[in-house]
């Protein structure tokens, strides 16, 4: 519900088909107002049908266009102050959906991955981005050591999320322009992209396990850089 | 893999059968030593065809009892300092899993959730734990705000996680027996829960999003919890 309600508030989003049941339609009417779109009326069994039963629902299809992509130069500029978030080949879509949750909460500028071997933006990753999809840009680049190169370029600290770093995130100087830079979750960060960081950074842990959900370190780092940020 | 591992290190983790490709067996044997378990060996496609094809799995698959339960009373008594997260109906075995390896990376002393209305603690748990579930004791109880009255007369001081409250978790002294209460994706906290809560915080946000996943919200939360303590 929250990812549709967002689509459709969304004047950048082009949508071309809603389906809603009868209950999901009053609740989408009461959060967005009058709906532009023609509804299709359906069943929760309709939407179980094509969405697969799996699939946990709230009565609302809504199927879309991909957002334009933003500028690169846009991205690296509109960061004022707040992290941008880099992903080396994360490709879970519930992962990357909450990371872009997360980065509406606690204010991140933007978040960059690869074009490649990072999950479509589709429904499942939307649905878990409960609305940020619509909210943080999202810039896909072929080649992500050019990028972080590029971003260096336009002044920004590169700082990658290493478990092994002696350098902790509660440490950085968030005061600069930063790109935090997180690995896939069996891997981590890869070789050229651990080189092309300025600098790497842990979280610091205090129990026999010593690594986060990827998701669960972006949303630590986000809501430590927003501390910072605020002293 | 990391699952299977901590459950086979775990003396109180009573297994059944094993299966493993050979790969996965060399990995296994390389992190824990000699497997006392026979060994049923397996090609991936033999688990895939077993774990259902959308399964990401290693190559290992291991049957098991459920650990015993910890003594209520004990989880209580361990905490030393460390806060104990409590669960109001999250449903999510994903989340559940990735709220007890935030626990074992943070130094939370247990978790505490309804018996009905949890996931059951199995595979997708444990392996969304990734291997926490062997570290983390899990408490289940009947009836969730009579385990808060008791933990209040235990000494806890029960907080309850809400977007609206007025005081913010950064604010809180974690320095008293601290039980944290965080209520489900959709609903939050339910309505006996919130009223048995010593006293509501909220996560610092500076965002146009303001709700996290809950288990982004549980590693915030634990961060902070641990921050506050090393103090």
């Amino acid at each position: 519900m929250h990812a549709v309600e967002a689509a459709l508030k969304n004047p950048a989003r082009r949508a071309n088909r809603l389906l809603l049941t009868e209950n999901a339609e009053r609740r989408l009417t009461e959060a967005v107002g009058p709906i532009k779109l023609a509804i299709e009326r359906v069943t929760p069994r309709d939407l179980d049908r094509l969405l697969g039963s799996d699939t946990v629902h709230q009565g609302a299809m809504l199927e879309t266009e991909l957002l334009p992509e933003p500028e690169w130069s846009d991205l690296a500029n509109s960061a004022n102050g707040r992290p941008l978030i880099v992903l080396d080949q994360v490709t879970d879509p519930h992962n990357v959906g909450a990371i872009l949750r997360s980065s509406a909460v606690f204010g991140a500028s933007g978040l960059v991955m690869t074009r490649r071997h990072s999950p479509p933006l589709n429904g499942v990753l939307a649905k878990s981005a409960s609305g940020a999809l619509e909210l943080v840009p999202v810039a896909l680049v072929a080649n992500l050591s050019r990028a972080l190169d590029e971003l260096k370029s336009a002044g920004f600290t590169i700082v990658g999320l290493d478990g092994d770093a002696e350098q902790s995130i509660e440490d950085i100087d968030w005061s600069h322009p930063t790109a935090l830079v997180m690995g896939s979750e069996g891997k981590g960060l890869r070789e050229l992209t651990r080189k092309t960081c300025d600098s790497l950074a842990r979280i610091t842990t205090d129990g026999p396990v010593a690594s986060l959900n990827v998701s669960n370190a972006a949303a630590v780092a986000l809501h430590t850089a927003m501390l910072a940020r605020r002293k």
